[in-house]
């Protein structure tokens, strides 16, 4: 459906956001609406949604934090990520299924492209925003028909979170500040993406959210 | 000491070519005399050479051949590579040793760099060696300070290592044509960078190959 990617048939939809936003929740949701509605729906996520992107999903989450190098841990992402459109999203998209993934690339624009460990990279290429560009377009190249970047307080995304536990700590350990940086990045791309994001207000109950979700969703069907 | 380094005193030396052409017999052999003489040498080899590339080693050397997409491994030998070079070679060459490194980035241009699949990719990118040149100068960007490429008639090659048994048998099994295609990719990658490769003909005894190697080093450390 969007540019550059042929007989593609179906809509590919990224779930974007800060931790605690509500992307899982509502995605969840919206897969249950649009199956009800009879659509094929095919649910994944990132880093991960084949069996090679998976394995590479434990090596990265895996372990210490800081064991893999910011670079390192930008090509694992990517390799995971063309496994994952190559065997998952494209088959899906081709028969005409409806695709909602749980972060894709902007997650890694916004995570492993903010420049990191720059004096550790001595003599090497640092790692920075315009590198993941370059990788993205050297490697994967296609992007979303439509980005939900979820928005919300950090402090209230992460009380959220903290009520739900869960396995995958990374970055939620890492202070206010650096979560409001991951809101003013998202919040960026959405500016420099315009077509294909919409940024989705998530304070409030999840019908409310789910009702703006709804509503972006419509429009860009109507678009199509 | 290569352009681009910086501040690092002492020699990459990476060992190229063929199955069976005698790299990692004439690594040791140098490792030996090296050390006889009071060098500091490193020995290392791709992919892995650090934990965490041992680590993606494994994931891309074992398995079903065809696990993965050519552009996935391509990456992951390149994130293989960056912890490699970050955390072996670049400590190494700091403090003024010898690595020798057996196979390295002219591998993957000749293995992962050729053109496979390419209809598989379908509206993704496809991997040929303008994407396997354009990664490494996006996310690796230095080079050996000389590259020792070992020429062997593929029969001769491959009859050598029948012999030796052997693990990774991923490429071996490929067939003669495979092999001649690796021989002349390996020559062509010798013709474009003519100041860090030197080919080595690794036809004869080992006594004699070695005498050959020990001229190219020689030859290296008199234009240093
Ligand atoms: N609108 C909402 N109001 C209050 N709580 C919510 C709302 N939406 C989701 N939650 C709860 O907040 C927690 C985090 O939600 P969810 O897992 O959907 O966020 P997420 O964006 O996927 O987070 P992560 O990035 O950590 O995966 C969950 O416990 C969920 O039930
Ligand atoms: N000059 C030589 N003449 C005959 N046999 C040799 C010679 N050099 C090495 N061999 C033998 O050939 C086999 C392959 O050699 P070696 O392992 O050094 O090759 P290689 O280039 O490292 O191969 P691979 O790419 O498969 O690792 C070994 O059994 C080794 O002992
Ligand atoms: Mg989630
Ligand atoms: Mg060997």
């Amino acid at each position: 459906m969007s540019a550059g990617r042929g007989a593609a048939r179906g809509l590919f939809v990224s779930f974007e956001g800060g931790d605690g936003a509500g992307k899982s929740t509502q995605l969840r949701r919206l897969a249950e609406a649009l199956r009800a509605e009879g659509r094929d729906v095919v649910v994944t996520r990132e880093p991960g949604g084949a069996p090679g992107a998976e394995e590479i999903r434990r090596l990265v989450l895996e372990g210490e934090p800081g064991r893999w190098s910011p670079v390192s841990e930008l090509l694992l992402f990517n390799a995971a990520r063309r496994d994952h459109v190559e065997r998952t999203i494209l088959p899906a998209l081709a028969r005409g299924a409806v695709v909602l993934c749980d972060r894709f690339a902007d997650s890694t624009r916004v995570y492993q492209g903010a420049a990191r460990d720059v004096a550790a990279a001595g003599p090497l290429p640092a790692p920075d925003l315009a590198m993941a560009d370059a990788l993205h377009a050297l490697v994967i190249g296609i992007e979303p028909d439509l980005t939900l970047i979820f928005d919300i307080d950090p402090e209230v995304g992460l009380a959220r979170g903290v009520a739900r536990g869960g396995e995958e700590l990374r970055f939620e350990s890492l202070g206010l500040d650096f979560h409001r940086q991951v809101r003013a990045r998202f919040r960026a791309l959405a500016e420099r993406f315009p077509d294909r994001c919409r940024v989705i207000d998530a304070g409030g109950e999840p019908d409310a959210v789910f009702a703006r979700v709804r509503a972006a969703l419509a429009e860009r069907l109507a678009a199509a």
